[in-house]
Order: structure tokens, then sequence, then C-alpha cells
């Protein structure tokens, strides 16, 4: 199974202007949304090369460092040399040149049958489009933005359907989750 | 209390692009989204000239019909004559050109102690930055729509912090409510 798992403000941004993140630290432990037992569900990570910026200057480690395992990070032009952080603890971090769809599959297959998580908007907007995206679990924020980096921004397209499944709340975040049609 | 009821898709869209609310009827019953007793609660309804133009050409009737009272659309142009909907079946529509802090008190006024409701993103956000609205209720509608009319559209500003309340599942709606803090 491929899932987005994502803290959102309650106006759908994953971010502020400029990328902040300040705004959804605050307020909740966004690592925390991500419980222990979803990580240890989750075989391999796919993330695009703008979410993996922000991470390696905010927070290097996945999960708050709780992930270490087969890292697949989407970008045409690999850092040299990759950050140390990428090759600590099993992390077992590479870039892959050949798009999402590629890095998906080296996942799937790194995962051994467990789970597929993707963080980054434009990774998870390619996946959607490519069908290869089964679940999003959004961690709604009680906060409203305004401005920022949108969840889902595409033009032109057809509406992509869900189907609502569970809902919880763990602290100030509102978590739900959604299966893509 | 002044509450605004809002059915969103999960990326933060109230329509699509074009104003387009085909999306939401095809998934949802919007107007279902607000229960019997809710509209009982309300006493009176402010609405912006936009959202009015909606309803007017879509779906005349607040509420599917089921609200009837005190209607007050904020518009520094009044069409003329106003339509026959707005006057039938105890409407007592009226246009208001003083803006949306007069309009929610003339509301307030007749809504006799009974809650007042917004409809319109645009009167929402000047509602929020006047302090004037006390709760967001809003239906998770279970689709992507990538681009369209936000749920809240300000830039440059400070975040909202809202705190979060009950969560309910009604059909295919998610349905959150946020207190304004």
């Amino acid at each position: 199974m491929v899932y987005w798992q994502v803290v959102m403000s309650l106006d759908g941004f994953i971010a502020g202007a400029g990328d902040d993140m300040s705004w959804i630290f605050d307020i909740v432990d966004a690592e925390a949304a991500v419980g222990d037992d979803h990580v240890a569900a989750t075989g391999a990570i796919v993330m695009g090369r703008r979410t993996w910026e922000v991470e390696d200057r905010d927070r290097p480690g996945i999960y708050g460092g709780r992930f270490q395992g087969p890292l697949f990070v989407v970008t045409r032009h690999p850092p040299e040399p990759a950050p140390a952080w990428m090759r600590e603890g099993g992390m077992q971090g590479r870039f892959v040149r050949e798009g999402v769809a590629t890095a998906i599959a080296h996942a799937k297959e790194a995962a051994g049958g467990r789970n597929v998580g993707l963080l980054g908007a434009g990774v998870a907007r390619q996946a959607i489009e490519l069908a290869l995206l089964d679940e999003i679990l959004v961690g709604v924020s009680p906060v409203l933005l305004g401005d920022g980096v949108r969840l889902f921004d595409r033009h032109g397209a057809a509406p992509v359907r869900l189907e609502a499944g569970r809902v919880a709340q763990q602290g100030a975040l509102t978590n739900l989750s959604f299966r893509v049609l």
C-alpha cells in the first residue's frame, strides 16, 4: 500500500509562504501525527527534492528519526556529496533521477511487503496522476493560514474522487484518512 | 453565536474554477450537511453578493429553502428589483450597503437570541478579521479539486488560531467544527 501522510491547515496548506513550517510546530507535534505502529508498518519512503531540502534544513530524519530504512529522493540534480544523515543508522538514502514512478517501484521492492510512504505534495500529486497512490492520511491542524503551499495544486484537470475512512482526534490534530478511488 | 457553515473539498476549495458547484452536488447533498436542528437554531443569515449570485442562479432558497427568516446580503450595488424568492415565505431579504460589521449587527438583532449564520468566504473572512466569527463548521467532501475558490484567501497576515471541536461523519461528508480563538 502506498500512502501519503501530511499535516495541513484547515484551509488546505501544508506549508506557509516560503515553505515556512513554524506555524505547524507552534501548534502541533507534526512528527507525533504519525504513530509508532504506522512507522513500523512503513518499509520505504519516497520524497521529492523540495521536501527533502526542507527536511535537510530544518530537522534531518524521517518521522523525527524514527524511520530507518530505504529512502528514495526524486530529483534530476542530486546534491554532491549526499548529506551524512541520509547514510547514518540504516537510512540507505538514495537519489532517483528517473521520476516518481521509478522511485515508487524501487521503494515497493525495497519495502519487502510493507507500506511505502510518500513525503511532499509534488511527489504525491504525481503519484495520484499515475494512479499509484492508495491512501491519503491528513492531519488537520486547527489554524487558517490564507496563503502558502497547497495540499494539491493542479489546474484544469478533473476532480480526484476519494472515499472517507477513519477519523481520529489526536491532541490538537484531527486525523482523516481517505482512499483514492 | 455567529457561525460559518461551509462544504469544502479536502484540499480547501469551496467552489471550483468559475464558482462551479457541480462537483459538490455530484458527491454530497450540501444542503443536508446542515441539520434541521441547526437550521432551527439559526435566527438570521448574512451572505455576500457573490455567494448570493450563485444562490440566486443555481438554487434559490437558503439551506434548500428550509430557512425562513431575516436574510442580509452585503453589497454596495443592490440589484433592482430584488428577486421574488427573497420576499417569499417569510424570507425578509434585505440588502446592506454598509459592510459586514453592520450586516452582522442587524442580523444579531433580528435573530432574537438565536444564532447568526454566514454564507460566503468573503463575508466569513471579513468577520474573522473583525473578530466577529465564533465557529466554523466545515463539511469535508471526499474529493481533491486542485483549483478554485479557496476557503480562506488572505496574504501576508498572521495565522488564525482555532480550537477543534466535534467531529462527525454524515454520509460522504466529514463534519468538523472549530472555535475561532
